[in-house]
């Protein structure tokens, strides 16, 4: 590389505007010195922020995109006409050649489509994939997919079996990484035909990994797998139930410990503890969606994101372009084609 | 009814044996004075565990099953050779018009083939749900099917829909509750051909519902509608995912709390509001799953029950039992039907 790492930043895409990219920016600039980035975004919003904070001078370059992609824009609207727009902008940059990452706290459909349509899909993977990295009581499990897919085949989610191998290796350091696939139960016999499929591909195959079989909802937080394999439809509606489940815990314990004087004096005592616990499950803290399976590292950031989290996903955007994860991608992918077609020639 | 409203009891369904069983009896006679109970088990084991409590005598009856279903054996299995377990004659107590409702904390998937088996389905329903109720926000939410079946046409949604509005009425008391279906995103253009063919029937159908649309994840925990309906597999991934939550943050609240000496003093002195929180969210207190769509009431309590959660599941089955709900579901179902084919004609 004779340029620095270099991110890309959709400074427009969250909910917040892009005051909250630049804070972030702030932050991320002391964790990562070598670092450069590139804000896409309307010029004359993004100088006054960026002209705030000396520190970002000859760190920070800015270009200028005249639209920005809306919440409820739908994909196919924005990769007809959605050029002019700093998400668009973004994933250029990638192709490029100028910049190595794409983050965007942007509308997650048309971020797939654009970066599909912009850097196109790995070499031997049908569909790209967004992974999220899930809290458990072992430490963090990869679940994939969390949304880009609403349907997968079993072809598909050994795809996802291999993509997220990959991901567990160079982010967690993993040499062979625990897969679980998603399934209403362990025995073999349960499920629809796509998980018994993948399962029955992936018992056979001769990944990097440690194939476990099938696993339940409850697995995930407990940590029984390092990697979940699910479509799309699942993982979504998974990973916002449990956003539901904690966030209706938060409100009992909220309510419970006010309901009485002992309570509260319990709670100002603990206040400590309480902020240990809540900074565990800072949802701020999870980097979002890493979309998986592209030429190219793409992250979204949730829509409601603000500094801390956008800071976090420039951290797992700059470590998976350190460890060039689709080099590991595609060479599982291809051993894996060949075993297969060597186990069907024997 | 010549006879008093009759529970028939699988008594050897459980992980934890008959003992909770019966001490779920005790609590269950008091609070309802007018109900009579029929235990199908181990003879001797459980004449000997219901002589221990005089209050019984009168108001049990014992009937002989020598054998019982296990947690592995398969649905399959259990039809052909099953007859004589307890479960089978759980079942068939209510078939042959000795008992109202069945309850068993055995193998789910055994007890919903023996039910279809013994009891049929309601007319005009093409397959049973498994429907369970989930604490939220704002009170409770009924959420269907978590497990029956592992994919679902848009018509079997439909169907869903009709037996959760029915629920909802019935034990809710609601007027015209309000259903979503489960999706990725609330959009009308989301999810895949079985949820948006679901939603543009019921959106035409003149349920006495709300039909809400989609909702998503985190609308299950917020309260957001009253009946969230999916297909088994996404229903019982999402409220595993849920369970697992909740035992995760427990673990984090413990682990924060013990950590400093602040901490344990304060969770001493909040401990009361603690306990509040801890009962909120027992899942003793939920009932397990309501098999709807059968031709009966059968409740299935989780495996591992203690007395408590038998307890509230026979609760549950007794309201529902005095509710008459099949006769809704039928009603509506057929209404629908017809308003359909008159659309049809029109």
């Amino acid at each position: 590389m004779t340029r620095a790492l270099t991110v890309s930043i959709d400074a427009m895409g969250g909910d917040a505007g892009p005051g909250i990219v630049v804070d972030a920016l702030v932050r991320a600039l002391q964790r990562h010195p070598q670092v450069q980035f590139l804000l896409h975004g309307d010029e004359t919003q993004l100088h006054a922020l960026v002209s705030k904070h000396p520190k970002l001078q000859g760190r920070v370059s800015v270009k200028h995109a005249s639209g920005r992609v809306a919440m409820e824009d739908k994909p196919s609207h924005v990769l007809r006409r959605g050029r002019d727009t700093s998400m668009w902008h973004a994933i250029d940059s990638v192709k490029q050649g100028e910049a190595d990452v794409a983050i965007s706290a942007g509308n997650t459909g048309a971020l797939m489509a654009v970066s599909m349509f912009g850097l196109g899909i790995v070499e031997g993977i049908s569909r790209p994939a967004i992974a999220t990295i899930w809290p458990t009581l072992k430490g963090q499990t990869i679940v994939l997919d969390v949304g880009a897919n609403v349907e997968a085949s079993d072809e598909q989610l050994v795809d996802f079996a291999v993509m997220g191998e990959a991901f567990a290796h160079v982010i967690f350091g993993l040499e062979r990484p625990t897969v679980g696939i998603l399934n209403v139960g362990s025995e073999e016999q349960k499920g629809n035909d796509a998980v018994k499929g993948a399962a029955q591909i992936l018992r056979n195959s001769n990944l990097p990994m440690a194939f476990h079989g099938f696993v339940e909802g409850n697995d995930i937080a407990k940590g029984t797998v390092d990697v979940v394999v699910t479509d799309g439809f699942t993982g979504n509606i998974a990973l916002k139930t449990a956003e539901g489940t904690a966030r209706l815990i938060g409100a009992y314990m909220r309510q419970s410990l006010k309901r009485s004087v002992l309570g509260r004096i319990g709670a100002m005592v603990a206040s400590g503890a309480l902020k240990t616990l809540r900074r565990k499950l800072d949802p701020r803290a999870n980097a979002g969606g890493i979309f998986l399976g592209l030429n190219g590292v793409v992250v979204k950031c949730h829509g409601g994101a603000d500094a801390i989290s956008f800071a976090s996903a420039m951290d797992m955007a700059i470590d998976m372009a350190k460890a060039n994860i689709n080099v590991r991608i595609t060479a599982d992918r291809n051993a894996m084609r060949a075993a297969a077609s060597q186990a069907a020639q024997a």
